[in-house]
């Protein structure tokens, strides 16, 4: 069983007089923060804010670039061309390098949202695109890419690469993701469980199936309305079991 | 009469399927270039194309920053916060970066558009909020206001500053440029005539008054129909009276 | 002491992924509701449930048509044209017509939001626009202003108006009303007091001076945290007051 | 052959500063326009200026809703589940009819644009909505879908449908057209050839396969460089044929 594993959450979704999500909770409780860049959600003084906390809090900083699809909050697919999709990445992953720059904190990675990580997982030249871009902005930026498949062919194009799982999420039987249009409450033992699936290498589809699972790490969502419950869960799981979270660069140095 | 100026543009304006400017002639004729971040105008294609477009031309590539009015192309006023117009600079700068960064381009300079421009010209405290969030960045960014009062308290808050006048827009009374909703085309002789007059130290008001001015860059439009006309002919005047045009960075220099 | 009067609210203010409000609660307690139109607030999917809520509940269906802003809740200022602001008007009030009309509900009555709703205090030229604009579409729709000099501009021009003052609203010196960009919860208590003066036939304002109000409608916030709260507290003490709340259509028929 | 045709042509698609087709020449050479409603093009000014021009020209005014997708002008398709298409729908209708009614111009017809129609070809379900929410509206609103089908299926729901068969896309071997992201300059003696053969009863696709079509209307896009030049060549050559060109209304009562 692994005993290093980074826990990233998806964070910083409140879009202007709009609110979603507990960040000042949950930013404590994981290693890693995926921030909304203004596409699916997030506006500039959210993106300020998520960055305040997650240097406050010590988490390490990702950008997290949506479709351009604020109503339907990036979980509608969209057929994006490989060159829009790289440059979809750029102008959001600038964007919060833009607060990131001003406030003294490093962007250490990039994880696409929604329907956008779902193109990664079906397209192949989205996530070539994808990767090569982040690799000319530099080659110490992190893509996070499903665990499988779509991180092994970013891996062998010579980006850095976090192979992502996650907790809170279903899995068909090809290994893919089920991405919910707007996520529910989860009972916290049973996504706890499922952590512990995945650092002994596997997780179980919905329909049944076993899936082995090399991940470095693991998500959660912070628009799902008990995430901090779900977080303080997993660390609680986590403990005894004495299983170290760090954040991304320390996981892939462990490697 | 000065001997040295910065020639600017405001370019990248297409949009989608729009098209605006002839940036592919325009820029090779200036020493630095404004690009639209998103806001007013600008997708994220446009905003690649035009580093690419800066980068072969040798212009020195600055972010331009627009009110989030896209339908307006952010040439009506907005009641922004001093905080909102600092976030708004920041995210769009960025998402410059994004692009610059991935092709290998420094971003030189930031400078607000249309109505935000006009917001710095009446509310100091947004030209306080804009100049500390690009020094936050780096102190080696560089921030365009107009020259006079804009410029003198931006400077005095220890950003480095480049005062701007403009070849093709009209001056009122008290020295404030009036920003045209959709600029029409301009006899170049005029503007030309213009930049003589920014480079012996004044221009004339719409109401025939004389406003000193002293500038170290030129503002040309590049969404006025004939704004390569204008360039151009600015160019061939510049010429016989030996004036240097040369980005920002070096007439800061020679100050 | 009024014994007829309308009282309204804004509502439909979710956004995709994002809750604001709580309409179904909200709706049953008055008698027109105001629903966003997709610019400052309401998706089309909220549009369609909040006139399904609007017939569900017998509550008169207004179009709320705000500024272009989506990031500002239309809360912040913007310097529409009259032309602009005539179309803005038609293009939300058109947009809810298409659920309107589909449900089979009737559109009442036009009132500006936030912002925009301050325009028309300030700007006779933009209220002119605007009561032009709704006259051209029927003759039937009602206009929602300022009781004032706004809402007498507006009738002096041959449009039907509903002159309108604010539960949880506080008013300048000159009887304006001062725009909050996030409503804060509510005394509900004082807002029923305010309800009561109204009909008396004034306002106190924040200065403590008395402001004249002549009103045919009453407005409270639907994203106000309590405005359920609010909305319960006046209709507790218009009860005993004998004071018949109705749409306003009704209340101008008996005028 | 036949002797009586619609021809549409797809337009009002400027937006704010950009401008994109010659409406002004384009709208008097066909009977029936179909308006851009602010999703994929089309400003409220713009949508007030085409309903002027379709009055003037007299020519038969019908909504064109397209997908919400400005920067990919709604070419680039996006899973809309079949609620949000009818939303979709209904909104942009609706928008335009705030101008229509305002202007005293009857909306006639209603048709998706670029992959929101692309979607109608795929998904029955989202023609199925889409029928229904236009039935709703009201039974004499006609709904223009691909001839086939597609057509045939929406016939069979009870709406009213307009049969459309183009004039300047290619078709696949399927009978389904090909939406191209910018469309180029064609030959306008090809496209007059195709509208022969579409009222001879097929067309001829781009693998050279004969594909049988009925169609009431024949499209051509305003946004194709040469549109103007393309429709006068498809009316030069109709003249002689004894072709009449007639609004939808006609060539159903006709048919």
């Amino acid at each position: 069983m692994k005993k290093l594993i980074d826990l990233n959450a998806d964070a910083g979704e409140s879009f202007g007089r709009w609110r979603l999500g507990d960040d000042e909770h949950l930013l404590p409780l994981v290693s890693s923060v995926n921030v909304a860049c203004g596409w699916h959600a997030g506006d500039p003084a959210t993106m300020r804010r998520s960055v305040e906390l997650a240097r406050e809090a010590g988490t390490a900083l990702g950008a997290h670039p949506g479709l351009p699809d604020l109503a339907g909050f990036g979980r509608r697919s969209m057929a994006l061309s490989p060159a829009d999709a790289a440059d979809a990445c750029l102008y959001q992953y600038g964007a919060l390098r833009g607060f990131a720059d001003a406030l003294g904190v490093p962007v250490a990675h990039v994880k696409p949202h929604g329907a956008f990580y779902g193109l990664t997982m079906r397209d192949p030249e989205v996530t070539d695109a994808i990767v090569q871009a982040c690799r000319a902005v530099s080659p110490e930026l992190i893509v996070v890419l499903l665990a499988g498949e779509t991180a092994a062919r970013a891996e062998a194009a010579g980006v850095r690469v976090a192979r992502e799982a996650f907790a809170d999420l279903e899995y068909d039987d090809n290994g893919h993701i089920i991405i919910e249009p707007q996520p529910l409450a989860k009972d916290p033992r049973a996504c706890a469980d499922r952590v512990l699936d995945i650092l002994d290498g596997h997780v179980t589809s919905a329909g049944g199936k076993r899936v082995e699972v090399d991940a470095d790490t693991i998500c959660l969502h912070g628009d799902r309305p008990n995430a901090v419950e779900i977080a303080a869960a997993i660390r609680d799981r986590l403990a005894p079991a004495e299983v170290t979270v760090a954040p991304i660069a320390e996981v892939l140095a462990a490697r």
